[in-house]
């Protein structure tokens, strides 16, 4: 349809990048596209963090697999206005949940910016979800008011991956109100997840169903995003927004 | 550079729109393009909910300027999930504080493809951030599990408003860890905000004055997010997280 709708219905997520370094200005560019987002208020409520030092991103993720050259964290990022506030004798509020929101907003569009601009100059990415719970404070020494929102690693890939399936859109679009799916709209819709079952080596099915997993849905919870993972993360999530001062609750 | 890039670079947040409706294909490649974001274990923890019924729009803004046919509310959606979870025998515990960001990540993400997708198209966008506090399950009749995330509105420009200065990128943006700002590179990165308040004509910065008003700063806080207006929306947002049943603490 055009570049751009092209670039975007394309994307892929990339996990083995070559051991080659962004070119400085292409880095410049793609952080500079960033932040040409929409921003709240035209305030830019976040930081955008490169590490390329391979301890600090090991600090991170002690994960080989994780070999991209550049690593780059959007964080909400209330300290600076903070800091702009104060030096104008105007008073700084934005500690609320409804800041840590529009910030952590602003950070990932921006970050989904850089993410578009890296793809269309033929580099690849990967989101990393866990960031969020992630010591961000303790290894960039990032000081308060200041959220791990979202994280990509970025490289030229060693890899192409097909496209991996959606939802159909009528599972995810809805028109002037949520229509609540039936049971066998559900079971149509994740169709694609299913299919992934019936693709398993009889060997790896039986691995699962020796811990008494027997289908996709299952496999999601209990045999990979377990409770115990969950409220891992989200002690995390507690500690980080604790650390970045944020208010959860109106005082 | 490319027309990606230049696509990106060009964003201009549009106010008014022409009394034109977006093409049935047209919203449906945006959305498409928006569905196909990165998105958590490819589970996709979201809903974009297309809303064209002036009564519905109104219910959420009552703003005549507001006049864009068409308004896209991106909601972090674990209701599908657990449907579909529930229909397979799996447990359903995504409902914690790592859940909902990393669904508002999800959503917020995808509604930028769409927004990046409608640019490309000749079509203007707005975020609209106040979505966050509205009462979203009162309109569109959302179940639990489903949270307001993001909004913006979209339809033919109206208006082509020059491109808004942001922050240099040396303020935005760190290398290797967080460099804490001196107060003089603070007063150079918001330089473009203190020249708004020298553009103003004398008269509203007398008006601006009379209300003890003295900086682009002040303006910023008492004179425009004050903190009642933060303390509001943030009782919205609470109001929202609990009619949703997303969890603040662990317990």
């Amino acid at each position: 349809m055009n570049a751009v709708i092209d670039c975007l219905m394309n994307h892929r997520s990339i996990r083995k990048f070559l051991d080659k370094p962004i070119e400085p200005d292409i880095l410049d560019t793609i952080l500079q596209a960033g932040t040409r987002a929409a921003t709240a208020g035209n305030l830019q409520h976040y930081s955008l963090i490169v590490v390329d030092d391979p301890a600090k991103k090991r600090a991170f993720w002690d994960d080989e697999m994780l070999d991209a050259p550049t690593m780059i964290i959007a964080a909400v990022d209330e300290y600076r206005l903070k800091r702009w506030f104060e030096l104008n004798g105007a008073p700084f509020y934005f500690d609320q949940i409804s800041n840590l929101l529009i910030g952590y907003w602003d950070a990932v569009i921006a970050l989904q910016n850089v993410v578009v601009a890296a793809e269309s100059l033929g580099l690849g990415t990967v989101y990393l979800g866990e960031i969020i719970s992630k010591d961000m404070a303790g290894i960039l020494g990032t000081p308060a008011y200041v959220f791990p929102a979202g994280c990509v690693l970025v490289g030229y890939p060693d890899e192409s991956p097909d496209l991996r399936p959606r939802l159909p859109l009528e599972a995810v679009v809805h028109h002037n109100g949520y229509r609540i799916p039936t049971d066998d709209q559900i079971c149509a819709y994740f169709k694609s997840k299913d299919e992934r079952w019936l693709l398993l080596t009889e060997e790896t099915r039986q691995k699962f169903m020796d811990k008494g997993i027997t289908n996709w849905a299952q496999r999601t919870t209990i045999g990979h995003y377990t409770q115990e993972f969950v409220i891992e993360d989200s002690a995390g999530v507690l500690r980080n927004l604790a650390t970045a001062k944020f208010r959860l609750t109106l005082e």
